[in-house]
């Protein structure tokens, strides 16, 4: 059975385009406080699930090792800009592990950011891995595997200790196997695993709020976290969502965008997870829906985001992305 | 009901996204040689109507006053891509109907194509409307509006002599009446008229073969036919569908695509048209669906698109775009 629409975008008096998807809203336990469309198929999350790709991170001891604080813990579960302030932090992390930008595997490509890409253009420069909106996560993952004394060729590699231990994070947070069925390469070429959106949103309600956890994991969770909320800039860039709403919401709303349509994140304070996956991987339909969810929970996250009108190119609104019907009934159903 | 997959993309061993979409081949009659999904759903053409948009600058003798040969038919039935060469034509156009460029009303966009964005961020300017892409449609309306003696200013409104001679023409040629019901306002700020894609595919036949048109019209789309085909880098630009495959095979098939996931075109020698609509709008499925279409219809059209592979930022392959099995079995039934 085909998903619901989620998001319409409309021009003039019809609905031009329609977004089809799934949501899941879990607590800790599992238990689902919202389910719509399939919840059970498995999903990659892409991007989004960063913050849990940092997690050895923090737990081998690299981070302290190396003088690593928020600002590099925030950088590797981000999806940067590109500005010369995330490109230099990239290779700030690397020299201290005494490596290179030759060292990264992740691939180059112009920064996400609008403002960053036309810089680079402007200075006649070509676009380096170190601004790959994934560079953080990348130098994390070196800075790992030198201090556990591993080779860095080859970090990127499935069977490399440095993915296992993600591998195995990932497993036992989320509460199931994760196996050659569901894996497969994400574009910076490391492995990343596909789960049911109920579990993803399961496993985003425990990093939120660390319960099963050991202490010592649940402490790096915490500080992970706290490191995004303490600087939002460094996990995407001005301007986009997950920067404005979680600096306007520290500690309330935590969120992570991902490619092919993707959101994770969670709410502590209410002791939920959640994970969206649009069908068709647009962005539009992705932020739409994350963010008319923060909206009905948060109310002060409403007007953060100019998401809504379609426009012309002299500024004049011709049609909106919208919440369906559907969406805008499920959410309102939500007991919180 | 959910309109059927049509295209989708994988990752590993697992689909990751999906689209779903509506198909219409039909004969200058309306006869349907196929359909997948509802073709009888209003659907804005948007940029893929061009052509017929460009329809009274040739009829009106617009064309002819101000000497417009080939070159200045395509761009005005193009959706190009903002180099040097589309601007300085755009230019050209405005300049012999006596106007400039602040008679434009289409608002200015970075160019649609990369090489040329870049290049005017590493000379220090900014976009002008010249560089959207729709520039040629405005200058050609423009001149329309001055050769017939009526007023530039407005010419975008759905009241103003150009656009109404535009809406009776696609009203004529499709055979539908063309109401408020279905009129949006395209990006460019000009009217845009949703038709169903069994109307579009028949109206494309109609163009592309002339039936039951009369002398004139017959040879007025005849003419903007061969102006795409004699320059089919002014439709689209450098790496374009639209520009690769027009230029390997004029006059079998004529193709244009249009904003939110639609293709429409049409293949003279077997008298058929066809209109494509993604429901997402999402280009990649759009340009999937209407390559496979072509490919099936013209197998010297294979291996033109470099489409299909996902890659790494290394260049590893690690996914594909594909058709669906729904999309592969419609295709081979179609019977021509």
């Amino acid at each position: 059975m085909a998903n619901p629409i989620l998001i319409e975008a409309t021009r003039g008096p019809l609905v031009e385009s329609w977004h089809r998807g799934s949501i899941a809203i879990a607590a800790p336990s599992g238990a689902l406080a919202l389910q719509l469309g399939d919840v059970e198929r498995p999903v990659y999350p892409r991007s989004a699930i960063k913050a849990l790709q940092a997690l050895p991170l923090v737990e081998t001891g690299a981070a302290d090792h190396f003088g690593f604080g928020s600002s590099e813990i925030a950088l590797a579960c981000g999806s940067h800009a590109g500005t010369e302030q995330h490109a230099g932090l990239a290779a700030a992390i690397l020299v201290r592990a005494g490596l290179s930008i030759d060292d990264l595997h992740c691939g180059a490509h112009p920064p996400l950011g609008a403002k960053a890409a036309a810089a680079l253009i402007a200075e006649g420069c070509a676009p380096t891995q170190l601004h790959n909106n994934c560079s953080g996560k990348h130098a994390g993952m070196l800075a790992t595997a030198v201090h556990m004394h591993e080779p860095t060729a080859g970090y990127w590699e499935v069977g490399h200790p440095v993915q296992q231990r993600i591998q195995r994070a990932l497993s036992d947070i989320s509460g199931v196997a994760l196996g050659p069925d569901v894996q497969g390469i994400d574009g910076c070429s490391v492995p990343n695993w596909a789960m049911p959106l109920s579990v993803l949103a399961r496993t985003f309600a425990r990093l939120a709020t660390g319960e099963g956890m050991s202490p010592e994991r649940r402490q790096a969770l915490a500080r992970i976290l706290a490191s995004c909320w303490e600087h939002p800039e460094l996990v995407a860039g001005r301007g986009r969502a997950d920067t404005v709403v979680m600096r306007a919401l520290p500690r309330q709303v935590f969120m992570k965008t991902g490619a092919e349509g993707v959101y994770c994140g969670a709410f502590p304070e209410l002791g939920l997870g959640f994970a969206i996956k649009i069908d068709d991987g647009t962005k539009r339909a992705a932020a739409g829906t994350a963010m008319a969810l923060i909206e009905r929970l948060y109310p002060a996250a409403r007007g953060l985001m100019p998401h809504g009108p379609i426009k012309t190119w002299w500024g004049v609104q011709v049609g909106a992305i919208r919440s369906s019907q559907t969406l805008k009934d499920a959410l309102a159903s939500l007991k919180v």
